[in-house]
């Protein structure tokens, strides 16, 4: 046995909103920040579970000041119990009364009790000399059912019915664990697509994606109708017909506005409308989907809880379901949301990008292609190339496809230079972004000639 | 012009848990709390803007650092612009793409904003002289459609249905506010439905609440089926036919249980049936309203935003909208719901009680009287008889109405004294409880020998 010595939080965020590479519709100015977790013990192990929520800035102190408020609780429990019944941690966590009241089930909170399921999962995984997909991939249909909270789901998943699917898939496993091994998991790009970019810039990404051998891009829309026809056609003629596109709107539409809008761009061949509307519109995408239809209504980054996502798949709202592996109350939902997914045959291409979303969410792709689904079909996870660099375990990205990390954990762990370098506010990247404000006269966001000096101005920056 | 000097917090908790009067089948031990904001300017008029974010304890400090988080983009503005375009105000704190990433637009960072914009509202009706509802009420139907963010919405009620409604109302404005001067607004008591009270206890607070005025009370239920079937029977026949009874589940089922559970209550002749479900779960609220009519469903306290609030309305889902004066974005958005709800003919009978919720929401019932839907039919204002004595203009209830508050200002505003004795975790309250714990050996939350002599034991606990 092993007793939790500290939950601590750090505010580590990057300074990528002085590129605006990653602009969209509604975030203009993004800094991909992480309010970043690491529980600690007692153990002779010296491992440490590490986990973290994605913010884009401001705020990811109150993100981390909720981790905080979860401290008390766990610390001098034992770890071995939390993580050997992480189905009870989870359902302690959450159904916590007076923490609940402050979503419930949705927001900072409990995005919070994801941070730290994520890095008891990061914890366990390590202990157990395995990555997370595989230590999933491992578990026995019970094993897995006994992590997820059925409450509120019951009307579209019972456990019994998720057990009969997960029993159902479990001849096939060590199959599909090879075949994951052998040919990785098919990916999708959103470098070529953000707003900000002008023709070359869009021409070229387009070209370097198809080189790179992705099969499916994805544009950034909904800042300027006729942009938009204008950059889709440009994409559409540059990839060729071979190569699917996707759109993203961010958010951006009203339902009747989603409608008129995507009729322009589907000429252009769609290969999903990503956020057309609010994420907490189940209805208004449902509305969208039915007249859109064929083309297919993506979403989920945003969904709050596995109740949106039953819903979304109740009401025919979404053919793309898009998990997140920081929005939600961790790794635990998540496998709630595969399940809802697989029962009603919705494909699910995980959101990612931002920092460290990929190498997160890529291991929930893989649990489902082995043990849940059961396939990889329509399936991609969606790939950004930055900020990888600051991980231990960095995503293996190439021939299009993500390739199965090995190393132990959840893939959450970033380096302690990273770390340091871009603690907030007191980190030396910050530090001298304070000293920079201070003597530069450009504006905010423009970048100036020192761009490429600054370690937080390396390289092109993504959106979420 | 005055200028914004500071945006402080004060995180203020009562030790209502120690009594468990306010016990309910989700939340068995609230302490009711506030993270309470303060917008102070350089103005001589000396006023004070106050609001609060509602919470049951744990996490109050995670609330307090969200406001605090909004402060810095407030200080230093010109406090009389914000708060003569409070519509463009809301509009800039929640469309900020940083913060809005926490969200989006619920939890947390969202009742933070709320706080915020309602000490602004409260800010504006004191130099204005007037009770909000009276400064509300007597806005022009454009100047109303302006405090409103129709994103989203669009498809359910857009501007112009919104400014055909408010004119409609326009000329009953007059004598629907002498008709609330004189017959006050109604209300329903939820004091005597405790979970936790004995049978003796239970008759008794129900012959309180008819000998008091009321027409309307409510029970909690969810707990335990036979024992909701023993008390709702003898809750009937205490009463008598005449008095309505509402029950409130507080989350607690699923659909299918819901349905089976209240088909043994219906019975006893029930007003509404509170929160069956997850309060994210729309199509689980319809499809409940569905199989339980002509029983309402009433939902609203826990919905995060306008969004939600839409799709309850759209679905058929709700009978009975119960607002709440701190979950979402403040006044303006809790006015787009009005909206939402007067165009579809929905009634609205607010959430209150917890502390101070029944000060703040009365106000958007008796403007929505005066201004919006234009009729108290069916509408019933919660109310809780506990803390009210901690603010400065605690309510006016007597023979069961809530009789329409003339003090300028929102109504948030506490007392110096209590806001100093139930400061948290430096109050005499809590130092007090602390060192009470260091020496009683009593069971957590048992009441002991001195609980009338401390402070926060004083009087019944309200339940949320």
């Amino acid at each position: 046995m092993s007793r939790i010595t500290s939950v601590s939080t750090r505010d580590v965020r990057f300074p990528t909103s002085r590129e605006r590479h990653g602009s969209d519709a509604m975030n203009p100015s993004p800094d991909y920040s992480a309010a970043y977790v690491e529980i600690t013990t007692d153990a002779d192990d010296g491992h440490v579970g590490a986990g973290f929520v994605f913010t884009i800035g401001r705020g990811n102190e109150v993100q981390a000041a909720a981790v905080d408020a979860l401290s008390a609780g766990l610390v001098g429990q034992d770890a071995e119990a939390l993580c050997a019944d992480l189905g009870g941690t989870w359902r302690s966590l959450v159904h916590d009364s007076q923490f609940r009241w402050l979503g419930p089930e949705k927001g900072v909170m409990h995005m919070a009790i994801g941070a730290v399921v994520n890095a008891l999962w990061d914890l366990r995984a390590k202990r157990a000399g395995l990555p997370l997909w595989e230590l999933l991939a491992g578990l026995t249909p019970e094993e897995i059912a006994d992590l997820v909270d059925f409450r509120y789901l019951s009307d579209a998943l019972t456990r019994d019915e998720a057990l009969e699917l997960l029993r159902a898939a479990e001849p096939g496993r060590a199959e599909r664990r090879q075949a994951l091994l052998d040919h990785g998991f098919p990916a999708y790009t959103t470098t070529p697509g953000w707003l900000g970019y002008d023709d070359e810039r869009l021409i070229a990404r387009c070209r370097e994606a198809v080189a790179d051998g992705f099969t499916q891009i994805k544009l950034k829309v909904g800042g300027d109708l006729e942009e938009d026809v204008r950059r889709l056609r440009l994409a559409r003629e540059t990839v060729g017909a071979g190569i699917a596109i996707a759109v993203d709107a961010n958010q951006r539409w009203d339902v009747d506005e989603a409608v008129a809008w995507i009729e322009r761009l589907t000429p252009f061949g769609l290969a999903w409308v990503e956020e057309p509307t609010s994420p907490d519109d189940v209805l208004g995408h449902a509305e969208i989907a039915r007249r859109i239809a064929p083309v297919p209504v993506a979403t989920g980054e945003h969904m709050p809880n596995r109740v949106v996502a039953k819903q979304l798949i109740q009401a025919g709202a979404v053919s793309v379901l898009q998990i997140d592996a920081t929005r939600v109350a961790g790794v635990n939902e998540n496998i709630a949301i595969l399940l809802l997914a697989a029962k009603h045959g919705v494909r699910v291409c995980p959101h990612a990008g931002g920092v460290g979303l990929c190498e997160a969410v890529q291991h929930l792709s893989m649990f489902d292609r082995i043990a849940v689904s059961g396939t990889d079909q329509g399936r991609y996870l969606e790939y950004v190339d930055h900020l990888h660099e600051h991980f231990v375990t960095p995503v293996d990205v190439h021939d299009g496809r993500y390739w199965p990390p090995s190393a132990p954990g959840a893939g959450a762990e970033m380096l302690a230079t990273s770390l340091t370098a871009y603690a907030y506010p007191g980190g030396p990247v910050w530090a001298e972004a304070e000293a920079d404000a201070e003597t530069d006269a450009q504006p905010e966001g423009t970048p100036d000639g020192r761009a490429e000096e600054t370690p937080g101005r390396v390289g092109a920056v993504p959106t979420p």
